[in-house]
């Protein structure tokens, strides 16, 4: 084995054990495939395990005081816009198109649906586009002024990436449960420190194999190239992440992100003093932990390690 | 009071007491507005109620022994494409749309964002568009022959219709729990029947009024006139209907459709003798159930009448 960084033909031959992961959870009706590559349907076994990694994540957001908000699959298009994720992933994100025409047009849609054609050419912009990720939703709501010593908030929604890919942790929807922390600087980057750490205490304790490694988005271009740089060198974002499956790449399962003024500033929220706040994240793949823990434990979940189920059904 | 069907009018008016009711809903942190008409976040409070539901849903469907399946808030497009709901209701769909440009593409792209101009012009249809109804993910998955005695399923998913208004029930994301039949015409007409009587019994037990009134969808244009009579005049749908604040008009919170072969013939669904399979379902709008809850019975649940209490957390 070659200790170089992996080549592209290196990820690509990993695709195989993926492939025979994804085709062993269609085969235990875990998934249901939809037609299209990434896009699942979820046995109740498998929505099972995603509440209750859900579950572990509300508790520990408890134990800070967060306030818990749910959030839909769709975010306003004046929020996404304001979020600079059209910069940094531009292939991964999904804008929401709608049909305004009268009935003239409706049969002009019809018939371009009849002859096979592009009828989704015809639609105009909704004012919502998908999530990417669900703290986006949250920072609109919190425009204002902070509480002395910030806030914590514990987010979960379903996120859309378009990464058609043939390995199940690389789902186009999938779900997202975040530890957010407003306030101070200072407190921004310790809530990412002991956040990851947190996190990577409770994933390893569900007996995965977890390591914190630098982030490696995949930032689209030439810009992205820059942007990629820029947030090695200044670790803002780290990645927990574990082997799911002999022979493939580590996965990230979780990751633990300094966004510094990225949010405060264009949403305009501030600390109790004034001054622009700061946010961090610890963000929980919730599927791609369930996929990770079927991998490691098998794919019936009632035969888990005693210890495992004692502490996702406590 | 006039007996004459309500008109636009009427409907007009009946919108101060559904905003009054979003505004309650807002000043209790039950739910947060998110920037966009009709798209919110949930309070914990709210989700508990949605789950509480949904088990209530899935207590009905174990008793028949239905298999549960979980999707994701986007259908495959060639999926959409064979529901016919393009040719019913284009003005509630959303079709998601992508990036699949390059370098010199990005920065066309990012020049129209920060110009305010119209950027989602450049993106192409992706393969998703976004779920109008759940079961509509469940047809391919049952391509081929159904057992004898048909089959029972369970879905839940999150829907998109592009509705938006000031009525807190009319989300333009919200959360569908169904009960689907798919066998024999009788047996399938039988589930509609039986199951509408059922789920109005489930809802009436929750101390709502509740009534079982012939469908009234919102049919597109011209074509749309003639397929709302041809709806009407077969009974193929009925929906249970409540009334969710005085001086409004009863909304619909489930409904029970007769789909004949609509969906067994596209999907090539075959009954164990080999004809086209039909199919019915009893449609649970989780959103809409627990704002009719909320406010038949007060914001905060834990003051709801005890029995009301015990069936929802049993």
């Amino acid at each position: 084995m070659s200790a170089l960084p992996m080549t592209a033909s290196a990820a690509g031959d990993a695709a195989e054990p993926q492939a025979a992961l994804r085709a062993r959870l269609f085969e235990a009706k875990l998934l249901y495939p939809l037609g299209v590559t990434g896009l699942y349907g979820y046995s109740a076994t498998y929505q099972s395990i995603l509440d209750a990694v859900d579950a572990m994540v509300t508790r520990w957001g408890a134990s800070l005081d967060a306030e818990r908000i749910y959030f839909p699959p769709v975010i306003a298009r004046s929020t996404f816009d304001h979020t600079n994720y059209l910069q940094s992933f531009p292939h991964l994100m999904g804008s929401v198109h709608i049909f305004t025409g009268d009935d003239r047009e409706h049969r002009a849609l019809l018939g371009r649906l009849e002859a096979g054609q592009d009828w989704p050419a015809l639609l105009e912009p909704a004012e919502v586009v998908l999530s990417s990720a669900t703290c986006h939703s949250l920072y609109p709501l919190v425009t204002g002024t902070l509480p002395a010593h910030g806030r914590y908030y514990a987010v979960r929604g379903t996120c859309f990436r378009h990464e058609p890919s043939v390995d199940p942790t690389r789902m186009q929807s999938f779900g997202m449960h975040e530890v957010v922390f407003l306030g101070e600087p200072a407190d921004a980057q310790a809530h990412r420190d002991v956040g990851l750490a947190h996190g990577l205490e409770l994933l390893s304790a569900l007996g995965l194999v977890m390591e914190a490694v630098p982030a490696n988005d995949p930032f689209f271009g030439r810009l992205g190239t820059a942007l990629a740089v820029g947030q090695l060198e200044e670790s803002l974002k780290m990645e927990g992440v574990t082997t799911i499956g002999r022979g493939t790449p580590p996965t990230a399962i979780m990751s633990a992100n300094c966004h510094r003024d990225h949010f405060g500033r264009p949403f305009a929220i501030t600390t109790a003093d004034g001054a622009v706040a700061h946010s961090s994240c610890v963000a929980f793949g919730v599927d791609r932990i369930a996929i990770a823990l079927l991998q490691a434990h098998g794919l019936v979940p009632e035969r888990w390690p005693a210890d495992v189920i004692g502490r996702l059904w406590p």
